[in-house]
């Protein structure tokens, strides 16, 4: 018998991550209907990861946990849709900065607007208390895997 | 004020996602140390979708939610390495199937050993009762997400 995919298993892994990409599809096809129709999941890393005074290639790339090149690669296709632009870096006139356009900034307030109204549906569907419960739960997960995962580094 | 990064809130989101992420850095660098180092983070879709009797490109794809593009990619990277072999398949000699070598199925047995280890370590340090605790509610987000985050799509 060859070994079975862990996903079809119930892994904890498995669990923790199908709820999250539950929610990606979710936001980003919304997203696509309100005309945001050429961003897709993957550029994700970039929106979470960018500073709001702009961020080198380098620092998203670290961030993400990515090559430079992969990084480079959407933050590009980013700024050819519009929603990046390039600057110079103010603290290094050699250097360049990715930051949110007008029209990435609109893209980051619906991030966060379509991302708690997933949170306020799964309260509706699954009740509050159990809700908060699990919230509590994924804190301590969080807190005993290390501060290594708090803000920092991601 | 910009809008700040969804991430540096505490959002369900994030609170799904960091743990996730710490199991897959520590499942990798353990890879690494047992001599897979040439596997990344990246290649989890391929480990995650693919079929014992092996999966053709698109269908690896569809499941992952990636363009085919992308995934001949890390397909094409993988059977570089050793971890897949491309064989007729033979349903339609035509068509070629993405399948696991020997060196592919060992690491299939280390991702499901070391996903297991992740998970016990974790009952060691929040204890049994509260890991349970987070299954449970952990399955029920699953299920009222639909049925559709179920098997046959994941």
């Amino acid at each position: 018998m060859p070994p079975s995919v862990p996903d079809r298993q119930r892994t904890l892994g498995s669990l923790l991550r199908l709820p999250y990409q539950a929610l990606q599809q979710r936001v980003y096809a919304t997203l696509a209907q309100r005309g945001f129709e050429d961003l897709r999941i993957a550029h994700s890393v970039v929106f979470r990861h960018i500073e709001p005074t702009g961020s080198r290639v380098t620092a998203l790339a670290e961030g993400a946990g990515m090559t430079k090149q992969s990084m480079a690669y959407l933050v590009d296709a980013l700024v050819a849709s519009g929603y990046l632009k390039i600057v110079p870096d103010p603290a290094d006139g050699r250097a360049k900065l990715a930051m949110l356009s007008a029209r990435g900034k609109n893209v980051m307030r619906a991030l966060i607007e379509l991302s708690a109204q997933f949170e306020a549906d799964l309260a509706k569907s699954l009740g509050e208390t159990k809700l908060l419960q699990l919230r509590k739960l994924l804190e301590e997960v969080s807190d005993s895997l290390g501060a290594s995962l708090g803000q920092s580094d991601d």
